[in-house]
């Protein structure tokens, strides 16, 4: 067995440590004689596990006590869902800043239950961020909503914007626990888990607890954010096996220095790629505005088709996997989340360079 | 390491060669040098993985060509507050046969959305099924609901009750692939999967497809079944972890002999148990009336609390698992799911007679 270097965009590549762990712990764990995947959410193992793990995400991400987490399933889409359900009136204006495919794919999921207005787009292209003087903001908005970092196009915001008096809420799902954040800055903050935080199968919501008081639209109680908070995340039962995975990925990333060592070592392979890009005198090409490319995706392009199909041939025999960019966009994409190492980095750059002495 | 007989409602056991097989090809699945946890969902790897378990599931449960699988995270409570929104007209009339607890959570998923009529109500002590010549059906309910198997009560449907015009949806959580079933006499089935069909944090839903033309309510895509039917389940990020296991199980369930050898198996294994309660002069009681005991969960009370935690704490030690009742009930119940070999029941049966003895 031999373990590749693994660009996938999400559900994505997990420290080998926390695999080899849940590895050795998957027909017994901690000698009850089953798999944590086998027993009870609602026993006292389960809730141990549950509560480490918040509580050690509260620790790596820094989220003040006035704020209620959540570990629900159905990934950042349903929180997209439930977002105007739990914290808009009906028909009351929500503000959407668009910045590239997944702030349009929110905006689907709430035109139902909400007067979406859209703040701010950077389409058709999506290379830059539009200017904050030129958002315009509802007055009464119930929330504005921004994706933290756009997965696809490659388009992250590096500053906090400041949106007035509406809470600011945010899709963290690709960049959530890279690098330290002001999280008192947020009214929402929810994540998928398959990229920073590990797994597939669990979501992760931050959410101010003063909104909860919010009446809110009439919905279903398992829709209930409330509900939910109440019930320490076991209104139902969650999906215990992966919450189990994100706390031991949580755990690693604690051991590993937390969010400011992954904010340097993101830094770093971000860099090291941005520059293999920007000094291959355009035989490789990203369009995004500098200020605003992303540290976790780097979407990139050849000058042609077949070049592109041969570099992701080439490069998965050589043990890079998964750098064909989404059918989206086309081209080539590298993605570069807290689980992967700073060699995948230099070891994909050196493919590049490689790549282009042959073909370039 | 040893394993015990895990008596669990859910998450429950699985079956130990698919824990292995899981164990080995955790680091690296098919040689990719990846887990299957670490993989795009939309990769060639996954989608042959997620087509196999839906032809499996097809072919195990028996579901006809005219029926959607769906495989989405939720588990089975958020399916019952889809149902309405999916299925039944703003403020039309929705008919629900309530057998126990699950049934009336249910209701409280679909309140907002549709006008509950309940048919019948074996509460509250839920021990019978109500006569089908006592339920009050509507004319012109968008469908009428039941729960094929209540785990907490141990109440379950053996026969498919004739509900005249309005389609039949059942919530087979807990009974799916027990035994088998006439999938056409219902309009949708669905089941979390984490008792008959494996893991934690995958729902299966099976709809006649004819009921998808339904306009239903305003909702966001992703509480659409047509958009998950159109997308394969991969409308957003499935857990895909979670749908690899239960394929393996339904491999692991073919190989074993299919429904129709799982229904031999279940019938024995509740014989014995329901022998052992009813042979013993009282010591041991279950409340439910004989033709509609649970062949999956079978609630069981002692003369008194202090004998019931001494038999908890004792079979424990004696490597049976979590035989503690569910705290709505109290007392004991024992789950009995595909995955527990009839060794299981022999081993608890054994363990009461000699546990009786000691004590009685």
């Amino acid at each position: 067995m031999s373990r590749v270097f693994n660009f996938s965009a999400g559900p994505a590549t997990l420290p080998e440590s926390v695999l080899r762990q849940a590895q050795a712990e998957m027909l017994d764990w901690n000698g009850i004689g089953a798999s944590i995947v086998e027993i009870s959410h609602r026993s006292d193992e389960f809730i141990e596990v549950a509560a480490r793990a918040e509580a050690d995400l509260r620790r790596l991400v820094g989220i003040p006590d006035n704020y209620a987490v959540l570990f629900l399933s159905g990934g950042a889409t349903t929180q997209q869902a439930l977002l105007p359900l739990n914290f808009a009136a009906p028909e009351q204006v929500v503000d959407y800043v668009v910045t590239g495919h997944w702030g349009r794919t929110a905006i689907k999921q709430v035109a139902a239950h909400a007067k979406v207005h859209v703040v701010a787009d950077g389409g058709p292209e999506y290379r830059a961020i539009p200017a904050r003087g030129t958002w315009q903001l509802s007055p009464d908005a119930a929330y504005v909503h921004i994706t933290a970092n756009e997965t696809i196009q490659g388009v992250e915001f590096r500053d906090v914007p400041d949106v007035g008096e509406s809470p600011l809420f945010a899709d963290f799902s690709s960049s959530i626990a890279s690098e330290p954040i002001d999280v008192s800055r947020y009214g929402v903050i929810y994540a998928g888990a398959q990229k920073n935080l590990g797994p597939v199968g669990v979501a992760v919501v931050i959410i101010r607890r003063d909104l909860l008081d919010r009446a809110g639209q009439p919905r279903a109680d398992i829709f209930d954010y409330r509900s939910h908070a109440a019930r320490d995340s076991m209104l139902n039962t969650p999906p215990t096996w992966n919450w189990y995975l994100a706390g031991l990925v949580f755990q690693w990333m604690l051991a590993e220095g937390g969010v400011e060592e992954f904010a340097r070592r993101n830094a770093a392979k971000s860099a090291l790629v941005y520059a293999a890009i920007d000094g291959s005198g355009g035989f490789y090409r990203n369009p995004v505005e500098t200020s605003v490319r992303s540290r976790m995706n780097i979407p990139f392009f050849l000058p042609d088709q077949a070049l592109t199909e041969r570099f992701v041939t080439e490069s998965g025999a050589a043990g890079l996997l998964a750098l064909k960019g989404h059918k989206a966009l086309g081209g080539l994409r590298a993605s570069l989340y807290n689980a992967m190492p700073v060699q995948g980095a230099q070891a994909l750059v050196e493919f590049m360079g490689d790549f282009q002495r042959r073909h370039g």
